[in-house]
This record gives structure tokens, C-alpha cells and sequence, in this order.
């Protein structure tokens, strides 16, 4: 995969690989790291003999960080194969495709990087070191990417809203026990055990994983229509004034704070 | 708010507001509460810039005990602003409101006193010293008030039916492992970590709030017609003769045990 | 009930029952298991006066070890009273009947006898001795008795996808935190929480109870349309060559292995 800058795609065998986002200095998500998954969910589908793929990161502290705010204007839109925009095209494509997406997530998946993990099939965390967030509410948008409808499927309603509407920093024991991963796991058994569990199932056979998926996917997908309507509402908010004047409090305090502030920015959200 | 007798609002700031239940000796649901709970969730909807409202109890020992049955022919019934029951309409009302409202439980919450927490968005309560309960089936009722309802979509079918059928009390942290409440926290830290979390999302902008909340609606709202079908089973099962035994022996059980009956309903209702 | 060979029904009072499951030597279930739960359900339907059936098992290490495929051909299929297959018809006849049903397990429930278990009501599980699995994918199939619809119900999509496609075993504690079970309770005083719980409904109105299960299932049940795709899916599934191929190696590894290959048939699953 030449055309790929921020992702390093390792083809463990034909049926399992592993995606690395690696996007210095703090795996921020921009417009090219959408397009770029967007070509890799292609590739996902077209690979006739892949069962799993495992997301992680390269960077020690940082899942997916949230998404660039200097670039939002360069946001890509376009209508993908589904007819649906570009986000929202992927993310339910990587629902759909016959094949298992993994998270394994290693620090901060916040804002559209914990949408993209709520995306994949399965998520597994560092307890030590993994954090999750969406911290949109705190900047005076919401999450248009899916974290609302998915996080809400997960985790029921009452969670889902603390979850939304706090935009705090939870560990990854807690996000177990609130339905946001499937499991947290130790920080040094973490590649171990989803290393295991992913050339488990792709010794399994093709059909059969990609049957359960597809008949689990009877009655737990998204609507289209929530996701567009989220999406819908985010671009809205962005467009008032409230968002610039957090906004620019938020880059007084991002200064003052230095490199803890991407660390700890739901604790920093509360002084905005 | 001179026309409340059993609540006192205590208005922090115009964005976050505190009501505290208080009807000794027992904090007894009673028909003036109804009617006072209805009025507040009026002046929750007309306060234009209240974010949340947080609902405590100045009771130690107890949230909101149970219904007082010697007034259960006083009960209001008029439709309100939704064209439904009064309790169904108020609780709907607070769900559907834009304003966040959070019930936050020391002491314990049981039959209507449960309901009313399950109609508030986040519930947070003490492990040592919350303890909620359905004990309707064990008098020979059912729970008409939402219960039913709510506890399903929180907890699922089988920890809402054991919940519901047992009729046992729940202490926090197994209620918090059911989904029945968002989290249990130490009792010495419950007042600090509800305040904190509230003057957060009260420093957070209304409208993207307001979104959230509109958003994660449109998938986790009971239907009306299955709120009105489980009060209407409800009032049936009051008319059953069978209520009329039970309660005679409870009555005898609580002549007996004191004021422990009412700390300890979930035991005693083993022995009716 | 002398038709039955396979199960025993202790009548402890007539609004309790239990029923033991007893097929040496490894609780195979078989076609004559599945008829003989069917007899079961009708009885239980026809007790005016039964409250709450518990469902054990007379051997130490399997509660239902898993279906016995040298007797798949014989699997009866015949419409029941609801016109549905007979394993489709029994465990929606379970969920319907106003009786209660309870899983007491210990040992292991794996395949059909997993989905046996989430077919009933409730689900308590020994924390040192009970074991769930759901082995179909690693054999080369899915589950097609309610086992995706039921586990998608109650652990959601990501929980329910993680258990269907690892085909692992999950202790009970694992399975309580993924609202597999109930509730796992220490080994030795399982029996006593079990009992003691359905004691206690016992002596509950009877028509309070049946009245709370249907205003349960408005919500909660699988449809049957999605029931019959997945059966119908399995029975696809059984004629692929695929399946020969991998029971051939699980045979195998079976021989190797010994008694120890149906103690940890999930670890073995992942040689095959």
C-alpha cells in the first residue's frame, strides 16, 4: 500500500493483519488520515482471504488523539460507495465487511478516534495506559461521527449520556464496565492477548465468522438517517459562535499546559 | 418556590440547580409529592438557562422510601402538558426536557422512589448507604410507575425481570454492575464527586448539552402505550383481593419488626 | 413423569419445581434430550399452579456438555404447538409461559446447552466450576438455537461477536460481566442462593409475577423469523465440506487429548 502515510499495513498472513496509525507528533486525525482509511476499508474488502484486522498505534501515548481543528475546513465529504459521506461511509462499511476489525488501543482514543474504535467490531485496552473520551460537548460541538448511536448501543442510554456530556477521561477498567470496550487487559499482556485471539479466529473457518457477523448485524447497526443527523448537527454547532469563544479559551489553556494538556484534556475541558 | 412543602430547590447558580426531598419521618412518596414533582419539572422546562438539577434526598436513612398506600386513593391521575397521567407525565417530561437531570441516592429508593431515579438521566449513588428496590410484586402488584420499562432497557430482561419478580433490596455496587445506576461511589465522596461533575457540565455550553441529549433520545425513550399499559395493570392488580391479604400481613410484619421494616423491606417481604 | 430418561422432576411444592439433567456419561445432549425438554415445557405449561422451574444438572462437570453430533441426522425438527421447529418451539415456549425459569449451573454449558441456558429466564453460575461457550465457529458453523439473537440481547453486539466467533470458554465471572449470567455466585453456596431465591418467588403472588414477564417480553424477545434464518443458516452450514474437514482434526485432537478434550474443548479449539 505505497499511497498510505500514516498507516503501516502488516500482512501477518493472508487472513490476519495488523494496521498501525502512526501520524507524529500526536497521531492527530486529519482529512488524509480519513482518506486514508477509507482506501484500507477498500483494500479490508477486496482481500478474499482476510478474516481479521487488528488496529493499533505506533505511538506510545496516543491511540488516535481527536481530530485537527486547523484543518476542519479541508474535512473530506465526498459520497463513498455506500452513497453515504466520507466518515460515515467507512465507518459502516468496516461494520458491514464480513471481516472482524479489532481495536487495540494503548493511550488517549478520544473525539473521532474513539468514534473509529466504537466502529470496528471488538475493542481491547491497555489498563495502564489506554484512555478513552469524547470531548466534543466540552468544546461546544457534539460527536457527529457515530460515538453517539454506537456509544448509546453499548452502553445504554444513562452511560452513554455521562459519557457525551462530561467529556471526561475514562480509564480503560472503567470503560469496561460501562460497555465501551469488550475488555481491559494488563498493559504488557495487551499484544499477547489480542495477538492470540486474532490468529485464533483466522484459523477458523471464512464462512462461519462471517456469517455470525452478518446475522449479529440483523439488529445492531446504526441508522443511516442517526448518523447523518448527527453529522448534520455537528457541522451545525460548528458553526456558532460559542465554539470559537471556547475555542480560543481552549488555546490559552493549551499553551499555559504544554504536552500534559493533549495527556489529560478532559481534566484541562473543565477549566474552559 | 413558596408552593413546595416537601422539596426544597436550592438554586446554585441559573444553570445548576439541587433539589432536596424531605417528608419525615420516612421520605414517603405521597400524592403532594406528585403534585410537587410536577411542578418542578415545570419550572425545570421555563428556566431558560438551567443546565442540571440534581435530585438528593435530607433524609439519611432513606431517598424516597416507597408509595404511601393509606393515600393510594388520593393518587392524581389528571393528564398534564403530554395529555398523560400525571406521573407519566411528569417523568416523561423529565426525560424528554432538555436540561440534564441527575439523581444522586443515599438512603434507599424503592417502588416510586426507584422509578422516579430510573426517569432521571444519570443516577449516581453511596455504596455503603444506597440501596434501591421494585417490591411491588412481593405485595402483590406489579410496578406501574415506568419500572418495568426503564429497568429493562438499563439492565436487560433477565437482571430487570430478577429485580422486578425478587423483589430484594440491591445495594449500590451490585446495582451499578446491573446497569440500574450509572455508578456507586464511596460515601464520603459522593456529595464532592455529583457537585463536581454537575458545576462541570453547568460550565459547558447549553445547546451542544441540549443536542446530546436530543440525540440519544431519538433511540432510548419507552413508548407511552407500554407506560400506560403497566399503570393500567397496576391500578388492575390493587383491585385483586390477594393485595388485600398480603398487605394485611405485612402490616402485622412491620407492627412487629419495627422501624427496621422499612430499612430492611427486601428481607421482610421473604416473610409475607 | 415416567417418559423421561434424562431428566428428573423434583416436585419440592406445586408453585416449585426443579428438574435435573442427568445423560452419563458427559450430559451429551441428544434428540431425545430435546424431545424430552419439549414434554418438559409442555408439563410446566400446564401446571396452574407452578411458579418457577430451576434447571440443574446431576453432574459435576457439565451442566449440557454441547450437542452429540453422531446423532445430528436424528435431530427431531417436527413443528410444535407454537408451528415452530422443535428446538425453536420449546425454548420460546420457555420464555413465554408466565413461569419462571432458572439456570442453576455448574460445570460446563457449552453449544445447544449454553443456549439451553439463555433460553431461560435467569441465569445463576458456580464462580469456581461453571464454564459457557459457544464452540460452533471453530467447528466450522454457527449457533443456530437463539444463541446469537439472545447473546446480542443481553451483551450487545461487541460481546455477543467476541464469544460467537472465539468460540472460548468464559468463566462465570466473565460471563456475569458480560450479562451472559445473571450472577455468579461462590460454588458452595450457589445451591443456597438459587433455592432460597426460588423459594422466595414461590410464595409471591402468582399472577403478579406472570403479569411482570409479559410486560417484559412486549420488548425483550428474539423475533422468530430471525430464530429460523439462523437455524436455517446452521443447517447450511452442517453440509459444507469445511465441517467434515475440521471434525476429522477434532477428532483427532479428541483421542489425543482424552477426557481433558470436553473439560477445555475451547482451548482445544484453537489446535483444530
Amino acid at each position: 500500500m505505497s499511497e498510505l502515510t500514516q498507516f503501516t499495513v502488516t500482512e501477518h498472513t493472508a487472513s490476519y493483519w495488523c494496521v498501525t496509525f502512526n501520524n507524529p507528533p500526536l497521531n492527530l486525525v486529519n482529512p488524509e488520515t480519513i482518506l486514508e482509511l477509507q482506501k484500507i476499508v477498500g483494500r479490508i474488502e477486496a482481500a478474499h482471504d482476510l478474516i481479521v484486522v487488528v488496529f493499533d498505534s505506533a505511538h506510545p501515548d496516543f491511540f488516535m488523539a481527536r481530530y485537527d481543528l486547523t484543518r476542519a475546513a479541508d474535512t473530506p465529504t465526498a459520497p463513498g460507495p455506500t452513497g453515504l459521506p466520507t466518515w460515515i461511509d467507512l465507518t459502516t462499511r468496516l461494520e458491514q465487511t464480513r471481516v472482524i476489525s479489532i481495536a487495540s488501543v494503548r493511550g488517549r482514543a478520544r473525539g473521532v478516534g474513539s468514534e473509529f474504535c466504537l466502529a470496528c467490531d471488538l475493542r481491547f485496552a491497555s489498563i495502564e495506559k489506554a484512555f478513552f473520551g469524547q470531548p466534543e460537548v466540552g468544546a461546544g460541538v457534539i460527536p457527529g461521527g457515530g460515538g453517539i448511536e454506537r456509544l448509546t448501543a453499548l452502553a445504554g442510554r444513562a452511560r452513554a449520556l455521562e459519557i457525551v456530556i462530561g467529556g471526561e477521561d475514562f480509564d480503560a477498567e472503567t470503560a469496561e464496565r460501562y460497555g465501551w470496550i469488550n475488555r481491559a487487559v494488563p498493559d504488557e499482556a495487551l499484544d499477547d492477548f489480542v495477538d492470540r485471539f486474532a490468529r485464533r479466529i483466522a484459523a477458523f473457518d471464512l464462512h462461519a465468522i462471517a456469517e455470525t457477523k452478518r446475522l449479529l448485524n440483523r439488529t445492531t447497526l446504526p441508522k443511516s438517517e442517526h448518523l447523518l443527523e448527527s453529522q448534520s448537527s455537528f457541522l451545525k454547532a460548528t458553526q456558532r459562535p460559542e465554539l470559537r469563544v471556547r475555542g480560543g479559551r481552549a488555546r490559552q489553556i493549551a499553551i499555559e499546559a504544554g504536552a500534559d494538556f493533549e495527556l489529560r484534556l478532559g481534566h484541562y475541558l473543565g477549566q474552559v
